[in-house]
């Protein structure tokens, strides 16, 4: 139907498609279907009696102010929470720093209309978060891109380069990234911020599974690494009083507490956070008063410390599957990353395996996982990679579903190689 | 502090300053001040009961759905039920035409991003809500406005003239507008949606207030109207199979369930529909599960109905305290709009009344309201204005608040005549 609607998009929307992994999603929904193809935490670890604990306390106590419109910087009590946690660190953090923000994905729009003018380009990893390519795509944003290995991104010449062509910021995801899994060494870490000061290019570092590391030591925050180069700078070796600088930082609830209540938040310098406080504030108003208030009464007392131990316990357990069943299923020369933590692990498939064709079949044998194509930006590579989500389903689902697809590889590449054969 | 962000914002925040509303606003938190400003429900409505046994009811049977992730679209059922809604009125509406917003406000944003190109001009209201000014600006929007009367926007030659300067769409609100209380007649509904038909420019219709009648008869959305119009021509004179065209509607719970849980929604057809919800998965992926759950499991039963007896009951004697109140204690030339429902009123002061000092005064008095000229997009205009809310202040605060800005008016106006006379 031609509507007036239509004839009057604004340009922005032009690039931006419904998705190709969006459609295939929905072929996922299928019965029976085991899915490593989204990005859902396991819901069996979600604190459902915290929350109706909290809910019933906070509707009996404060029902008139949890209902009612709130500030569009978030609930203060929250933000003191998010900047004490912050300060663990020896970052010098307000609530003045904090914004509240409706998941993490909110954090990356605003950061779009704040920051991105048309044309500008965005340095990102190659792979990386789909959702930040969508968000900031519809700010008619460049990309960019550094390839990533085992230790993230490659800090050498490459990154050099890129940041040459003028980004206006790095877009950074340091542990457990998604798509890849793979996590930034210290040694990187330390030489990615001393890099980015040279050049004057900030940095958006977006961390929504730091606190879900199984494995390995906890590894210091771009954010950290940061803020003690600039006090290094000015001669405060010591330390215990950093301020925010060159590197905004996103965090979520949605992998410690729950996805559903949609809360995340940016930590930045008070200047640009007022920014987007403004670009919030047209955007939603604020965020869910009572959502807020229930993460709140529910992380308070740290709780959030103990519940992380159980869903890093779960999370470990079911990559162990997943590694185990694809060492056992899998063709060889197939190569996956090893996580250390979060939710993700990445595999690149012997060269003529095509993900998008291989899903297909996947999906008709039960089993689905996403295309690896979609997650680079610049297009046209990663034909035979693909992401692997393994914190939604069960253990005795992963290792069927592994083995379902490990069966359609198997068939896959037979009938592949006559052909190279008869050629 | 200079960090390499405040030199990186992007050129649509420049006209994006902290809005001086707000800054007033700041001033209104001093403690017993009777504040007019807000645009808040009264919180002694909230059905806070209906929402602890919701609560505990979803997280008891459906916790793990709850705090999920969901469907960028919205949560089925209410879509489902806000579809059925609209089907009351002879509208063909399907679960497609709906997307769940996170409050209205989202929902103007999120048409922002998919409609308006920089330098697009919107047809406005003029006065007109703040927050369409404040998220269309960030799309880079001029405005092109018609003025106001107490029958709503003018149809006339102002409204054809305007209509010339060819804007990407108008944007009305037709019934108890914000900020001024006034509601579009049934004789001018019926004009605006063949003037709108006959120039092609399709119409945004912001109905926040349209369930909070309570003087007067409910009159159609333009939505119905426009979609009769269309059946019409079509030959289909019955019109009980009404699909939607060129209008685009946007509806709220959060004012006939409750703001702070952020839930709106917009109605449209599939096709620009379709737009917005990629727009929205850029933007938050999708509205808080929980809340579009806990919408649901309250409002399914036809509470709604019921429940916005009792807001309409409590406004009504509101808004006529405060029109009794200032009938007494306002000066003579003053003016005030008499608005049939919603949640504000419009006064126009004696014309050497300037409402920005006037509420400075005011604050040094302990009562507030806002100064009108920030609502009318072309700037420079209703200087003697201001915006009155009276859904949340009780009726002993309303009586007291509007005496003591009466006192403070006529020895504003005392003070200003002997200037005259020295002259």
């Amino acid at each position: 139907m031609t509507t007036p609607w239509n004839l009057r998009y604004a340009q922005r929307m032009r690039g931006i498609g419904s998705s190709i992994i969006r459609e295939l999603l929905k072929l996922t929904e299928k019965p029976g279907l085991i899915s490593f193809a989204g990005g859902l935490p396991a819901p069996d670890v979600f604190p459902i009696k915290q929350f109706e604990e909290a809910a019933a306390r906070i509707l009996k106590d404060n029902g008139p102010q949890a209902l009612q419109y709130s500030a569009t910087e978030g609930y203060l009590p929250l933000r003191t929470l998010i900047a004490e946690k912050m300060n663990r660190y020896g970052i010098h953090a307000t609530p003045n720093n904090i914004l509240i923000t409706t998941g993490a994905q909110q954090a990356l729009d605003i950061i779009g209309k704040v920051m991105i003018d048309p044309g500008d380009k965005i340095l990102t990893e190659s792979p990386t978060y789909l959702g930040a390519l969508q968000a900031w795509r519809t700010y008619q944003a460049e990309f960019v891109t550094v390839p990533v290995d085992a230790d993230g991104i490659c800090v050498d010449k490459r990154l050099e380069e890129a940041l040459r062509a003028g980004p206006k910021f790095m877009y950074i995801l340091p542990n457990f990234q998604n798509p890849a899994g793979v996590t930034l060494s210290m040694e990187r870490r330390q030489k990615l911020v001393q890099i980015a000061d040279h050049y004057g290019i900030p940095i958006v570092e977006d961390d929504p599974y730091g606190d879900l590391r199984f494995e390995g030591e906890h590894l210091p925050p771009l954010l950290v690494l940061d803020a003690q180069l600039q006090a290094n700078r000015r001669g405060n070796v010591n330390g215990n009083n950093f301020t925010l600088g060159d590197v905004m930082y996103l965090g979520t609830f949605s992998k410690t507490l729950a996805p559903g209540l949609r809360l995340g938040w940016i930590a930045a310098p008070e200047d640009v956070l007022k920014r987007c406080v403004m670009a919030k504030q047209g955007a939603d108003l604020h965020t869910s008063t009572f959502n807020q208030m229930l993460a709140y009464e529910v992380a308070k007392d740290g709780f959030i410390d103990e519940h992380k131990q159980v869903i890093r316990r779960v999370y470990k357990e079911r990559r162990d599957v997943m590694l185990t069943a694809m060492e056992e299923y899998f063709p060889a020369n197939t190569h996956w990353t090893h996580p250390q933590g979060g939710l993700f692990l990445w595999v690149t498939f012997p060269e003529e395996v095509d993900t998008a064709v291989l899903l297909k079949k996947a999906i008709d044998n039960d089993v689905a996982f996403v295309p690896g194509f979609a997650f680079f930006p610049e297009g046209n590579v990663g034909h035979n990679t693909g992401r692997f989500n393994f914190s939604n389903a069960t253990p005795e689902q992963i290792e069927l579903g592994i083995q379902r697809l490990g069966k359609v590889l198997h068939e896959e590449l037979a009938h592949l190689e006559p052909e190279v054969e008869y050629a």
